[in-house]
């Protein structure tokens, strides 16, 4: 199919940083339980699922979605008591980071960032020409702020980014940690809440006066709806329409902008979800506490970090697939997480499982 | 709500480029017939709807989608001759135009495109901080292949980006446009074949002899599906590896995914109803060629474009929709087009509509 054409002119044409860095990646070996991404364990309740469907099933796909969508602006708007001309839609809230990062770094641009991280603020920045900072979370993975802000200013840093929890440690920032990055930095802070469902602090209070801050949340992971992509940035109305430009029309799909709306009609039943995801993820992280050659690391999101003390995290990882058929995240790759592993908190089933085969492993029992 | 603090300090973190530049935008009201978006005018048949449906149903809303949505990549590849590792999806072509050019163009890089032409193309080469040579379109909107070659070695383009046929010309590249261009310029050439389905040549033969060319294709014209946004792009696989480092994980949704499926499992169906829409496009273009006061311009896509020689277009355009329900696209705003409008071919009862409208208005009747 002549894709063995020589590829060398082509490749010369993508920019050098952009070559030199590997793309977002994903091992996934088919598994029975699957604790690996951070998704909820149960579906949409039914009734969101027909209700979505009838929606779907009386719409024009012919159509492009509208071109503003303005009832679910002004729903989202009112959830977080800010303003509509503040809230922008994107496929998923990656696609808002996506946009954040596009109108704000170009080449040379320093991003500060609390590593170890999401991987993609740093792709995205490098993708953009700009130079990456990560500053090492504490103790227990925990935020600097000081550190953080240290970083900022000496190397000038126009953006910010934290994931707050933060995924993969499940570290949450302190309470007065985006005032203070706000007061003592000059730049834009953008917080991905990705799991701010599940605990921590929100930085939603803060936009009302602070027009250098950018709040992303998501419905893919306490609205169980990460199979179709719905996120949301919340901004000062100046700074939303300057992200606008980086993002695409018609960006979100008609089906997904129904299920937004139907979600937001059913959101007390998603908060009992998330009661009880918290529940057992707090139930993971004292039972694995309890078990010899894990270190486990506090968390405020649907996951827990452990590290693997005396068998190697690629065993643990290998043998929780091969034996016990299920499914977790490999981390221990990534700068900073040597012999890290990150398990999604589940059904209780999921949770009793994993524990069992945990203890298994490292006891030394298969 | 606070939407009041002064954004100043956070405006000037914004890259300067793009500040200066307006977002994409579209004025739209309401009116019977829509004709202003070049949509298919008909929905998917039933029976497509009712599979994507069904599958929808019984699809994990809380599961992401396939990190590699293997199946749809090798059905896409059959369909045009090449191979899976080349091709990448996209939620709508528009977001892999952007990875395209996120992975290419920087502070500075040349982009060369025929002007008048998709806005995109510009406002994504301003937010990567490239620079945009729009080489004006010749007689009757003509490519100008020459004028191409000249502007893309004379600038040092590294990209040259062309939609074919252009948006909103209606003008296809000739038959060996982008061999040419291939041959004589170093250049990038991506070539955006949204409305190929509908008329003009398609450059995917070229890719297996040519790494440096990455060719787009979209569902939302000729398949129906604007509105659940589906695009793919064709490319050596060496260059599709570097376009992933800008797409997102998990870009395109699961019921998007499904519906793509079930389209290509109807394409005899589509095919006969782009032959439909061909033919209107042609009896649009003769019978408005006939309309005293009209400039018509050839086509080889879905809509048409007028030079309005008597009233002025904003006019026309204000009096389609208020005095005839017909809503058309008034592009006249933009460099090259004064006083031109775009009117997607719909239904025959449609350009019957459109017919009569502008016969009334142009002949002085309302």
């Amino acid at each position: 199919m002549g894709a063995g054409a020589n590829p060398d002119a082509a490749l010369a044409l993508i920019k050098p940083a952009v070559r030199a860095i590997p793309a977002y990646g994903l091992v996934a070996p088919a598994a029975r339980r699957k604790l690996n991404q951070n998704e909820s364990a149960v579906d949409v309740p039914d009734t969101v699922k027909a209700a979505v469907l009838e929606r779907a099933r009386r719409a024009a796909w012919n159509r492009y979605p509208a071109f503003t969508p303005s009832d679910l602006l002004a729903r989202l708007a009112e959830r977080h008591a800010w303003t509509p001309e503040g809230v922008l839609v994107g496929n998923g809230s990656n696609e808002l980071i996506q946009a954040s990062l596009a109108v704000t770094v170009g080449q040379g641009t320093t991003v500060v960032s609390a590593v170890p991280t999401f991987t993609l603020y740093r792709l995205l920045t490098v993708v953009n020409g700009g130079r990456f900072v990560g500053v090492p979370l504490g103790s227990d993975f925990a935020f600097d702020i000081g550190a953080l802000v240290r970083a900022a200013n000496d190397e000038d840093a126009r953006v910010i980014v934290l994931n707050s929890p933060n995924n993969p440690t499940g570290s949450a920032l302190p309470a007065d940690g985006v005032a203070r990055l706000l007061d003592e930095t000059g730049a834009l802070i953008i917080v991905d809440e990705a799991y701010q469902d599940f605990g921590g602090p929100t930085a939603v209070p803060l936009l009302a006066n602070q027009p250098r801050l950018v709040v992303l949340r998501t419905f893919s992971k306490a609205m169980a709806l990460a199979g179709l992509r719905f996120g949301y940035a919340l901004a000062h109305p100046a700074i939303a329409a300057q992200i606008t430009k980086a993002k695409l029309p018609y960006n979100v799909n008609q089906i997904t902008l129904a299920a937004a709306h139907v979600v937001l009609d059913h959101t007390g039943e998603f908060a009992s979800r998330v009661a009880a995801i918290r529940a057992q993820a707090q139930r993971l992280v004292q039972r694995l506490g309890e078990i010899k050659g894990l270190r486990v690391f506090p968390t405020a999101a649907n996951f827990v970090l452990i590290r693997c003390e005396s068998v190697p995290a690629a065993t643990v990882f290998r043998r929780l697939v091969d034996d016990h058929g299920i499914l977790i995240r490999d981390v221990s790759a990534a700068p900073g997480l040597a012999e890290c592993l990150r398990i999604t908190a589940g059904e209780p089933a999921d949770v009793d499982a994993v524990l069992d085969a945990l203890r298994a492993i490292l006891g030394g029992r298969v």
